[in-house]
């Protein structure tokens, strides 16, 4: 960078500082979640509340609103593709930041921290009346941030949230292509579940300590490529991956003894953002757009890739299976590869996304998104939310939904103001099989290497294609580049027939 | 605070601010010894700086300066004692740090990072050359320190940064009273060692796993009174407490299987330290001097009450022996109370201070104190630290030092320039006995109590006479209050000798 004029310098400098900051911020959420004692919530609602608002306060500097100025008028940089990119970025995270009135955005964190403590307790007590005080001052909250960020032309309040989560995303269009994608996916389901065989559950079902889940899930994402030395795998609620700071990027994850699958599966799609989060160049544009993850549509299609498009292959399975038998004993072994891989590829309607499989999770997923949308535009009381989840559920999962602790209540997101968000999870299934189809050509073999439990040429192709660019590309263009074309549902309905349907014999 | 002037609401919040973003500084500082992952040392080392920056920016304010000023005018604020208590402390905090350049201030906090890292490293391979130019840099920054921070009217640089750990105090005061006080001591060790008899250690080395080490920790801490709600327990390389907010106070300790008495009573020095912090009146006052401790020396008396004229009393040990013996099980069965109470009260000459016994510890202080001072004045060179620290131990504790690593590189604190904290130890022994004279004057039947495990009795006394206090009286004067006498040695010698020199059949 040092050819770089000094305004450029300065302000790569000035968002350093503030993305410091903000790596202080999403680092005492960390602990929130893992480690903090109860008692200490008020002062870490005040800590965090602070915080946000310093981070505001950087983000929105005038100063840097001159220096971006300055910088879009040079030739040399506009020149100059990593630093056009940069610059375009920065313009849109200013601009977006700057309709956002400090004392808002103070108020959404410490009102999101205060609720999201009660959204605990509320889920434990299986108790909605006393988290809905608080979803309704988070919904208003966010309906005057979507004000602030202003609707775009032609779009409705929601799109002004997704746009934050996925840039330049609509309702709409998204809605679009969900909607059919819907039906198939009810299809394929009705088909499997209808099909009279299904794969013996026994394999999932043994009795594993936490302990020895813990080893295992460490000795998974080590061969994956995870850094250890540059993270950390713990136990929280909700598990999520949270890319603190260069090297440093923590996953949770949480054990039941009667669920080991759950427990892995969950580490691999953390463990899939967190290898996004390491292979990110930070230690060289910490603070810049080139050091930022696309889009979470592009996130999550890291996280899925190697929970499903990895973990639930046979080749991952011929690898595993003694790793696993090396880690919890007996009870594993007298299960061959056939019946362990067709165990986790089972297709069951069940209450809770996070443990839902690969066919019905996306039905999870758009039930949240039509639920947001309809609770931002109004459509949709807070109050009513119970009702409506639990009529939507059985439209579309085919089951009734026993308490709000395992129905509305479940998802940790809502309670600080993640709204928009959801659809972001069903879009990564689109991106990452998209992608998958053009690995399986570029490495041809890729089977085979899973099978000497070889996953770092797969990582090798994540950090060159996607890790190592940063925001330069727009979530769409990176999809072109890669596939050459705009992203469709067709892999991914390809993908889950082509797996599931011989798995049931179909 | 309703019917106070304006100017005082508005210096307490700017305050209470300023205290939120440094109880978040503490807070990562904490996770650098829990919980990072060592590439995560860089990102760190920048938070810390920048973190450290910001709150140095609010503490000298000039905006604080002129409320002080305001208030310092107003006669109901000063008829008021405790809005007097804290103008007092509050103008003497303004001073103390308007005097430190804020350039200083974070590459005090930045080298200090990165030394720490280097010294575990260093500490681990037992090579002091290793750390030395970083120990050499942290000693030229604390002299700054000293010089900006201004020498007292006939005392020396060193008594400057003794002042911000024990206000007031004189290096030439210690030395009169350490000196004298390290001849006795010599003394009584020479006579229980030599006495012919000695404690069996054989209760202290029976083979304890780590985990139930952990749960009896965490056991003798609730009985104490330790909110576990409001606190952890983690694992650390050297045991602290965090007092990081109101409501979260974290312990840190650390386990060896051979000997879980270190832990036991680690754990308990931490607890005492933790007590006074959740005694703090934190949730009415934080960031008033109202809502600090007073001084380090006082912190220690409470620690080293809970660990020595509490946990090593033999009324303690008549109650805790059964929870021991449910939570380890049979190889504790086969001691008497007797023969436990004995073992925890041997005295042996020893490498590590923070293991070492009530008798010789304050020699292991004494060493340090004298060392740290020499280093500021410029007596003796950092490269001959390791020298000098082996001939002094020989000489005051009559053994040699084997390495570094159970030499001068054991301890933490000056790798991140805590230097004039070490005599705060000694002089906590010292209150922490004067204390217990008069604790035991106002609840006679004390011990009676700790056999019935009631410990309650003896928090509520230190909630009510030090901890709600805050810092509303300084250090002599609360001794003074209490004890109705200045600080003397006498009641330490008494307390040993007292309880030594039986177990030793003296």
């Amino acid at each position: 960078m040092s050819d770089h004029p000094a305004d450029y310098t300065e302000l790569c400098s000035l968002l350093k500082k503030a993305a410091t900051l903000g790596s202080v911020s999403a680092f005492i959420s960390w602990d929130q979640e893992t480690y903090m004692p109860p008692s200490g919530a008020n002062a870490r609602a005040e800590q965090s509340s602070l915080m946000a608002e310093l981070v505001h306060a950087r983000t929105t500097d005038p100063r840097v609103g001159e220096l971006l100025e300055n910088c879009e008028r040079d030739k040399s940089l506009l020149g100059d593709a990593r630093a056009a990119a940069n610059l375009r970025e920065m313009r849109r995270d200013y601009d977006q930041a700057t309709k956002l009135p400090s004392q808002l955005v103070s108020e959404l964190a410490e009102v999101g921290s205060k609720a999201q403590h009660v959204w605990k307790d509320a889920r434990a007590k299986n108790d909605f009346a006393m988290f809905r005080p608080w979803l309704e001052k988070m919904v208003a909250l966010s309906r005057r941030k979507a004000e602030c960020l202003g609707v775009p032309t032609g779009g409705e309040i929601y799109d002004a949230l997704l746009d934050q989560y996925e840039p330049d995303a609509k309702a709409s269009e998204i809605e679009a292509v969900f909607t059919p994608l819907r039906d198939k996916l009810a299809g394929l389901v009705s088909d499997l579940t209808g099909a009279g065989k299904s794969p013996d559950p026994a394999p999932r079902r043994i009795k594993v300590p936490e302990a020895k889940q813990h080893a295992l899930g460490l000795a998974i994402i080590e061969a994956y490529g995870f850094d250890l030395d540059a993270g950390r795998l713990d136990v929280t609620t909700h598990p999520f991956c949270s890319g603190v700071a260069a090297g440093d990027t923590r996953l949770t994850t949480r054990y039941r003894e009667s669920s080991w699958t759950d427990a892995l599966f969950g580490t691999m799609h953390e463990c899939g953002h967190g290898l996004y989060e390491q292979g990110l160049p930070k230690a060289e544009f910490f603070g810049q757009p080139l050091a930022d993850s696309i889009s979470l549509g592009i996130h999550e299609s890291q996280s899925r890739m190697w929970e499903n498009f990895v973990g639930r292959s046979h080749a991952f399975w011929e690898w595993a299976l003694p790793v696993v038998s090396k880690t919890f004993g007996d009870p594993i072994n007298s299960f061959s590869v056939d019946e362990v891989y067709a165990s986790v590829n089972a297709v069951e309607r069940s209450l809770i996304r996070v443990e839902a499989d690969e066919a019905t999770y996306n039905l999870h997923v758009m039930l949240r998104f039509e639920l947001e949308r309809a609770i931002i535009s109004g459509d949709l009381a807070v109050a009513d939310i119970p009702g409506e989840w639990n009529k939507r559920f059985e439209e579309y999962l085919g089951m009734p939904v026993p308490d709000d602790a395992r129905g509305c209540l479940q998802d940790v997101h809502w309670s600080f103001g993640l709204m928009g968000y959801f659809p972001t999870y069903a879009l990564g299934n689109l991106y990452a099989a998209q992608f998958w189809d053009k690995i399986n050509e570029d490495i041809p073999d890729l089977d085979d290497r899973f099978r000497r439990g070889d996953f770092i040429t797969l990582l090798d192709w994540l950090r060159t294609n996607i890790h190592s660019c940063g925001k330069q590309y727009k979530a769409g263009q990176l999809c072109e580049r890669i596939t050459g074309k705009p992203l469709e549902a067709a892999p991914l309905m390809r993908h889950l027939e082509g797996k599931l349907k011989p798995v049931y014999g179909l």
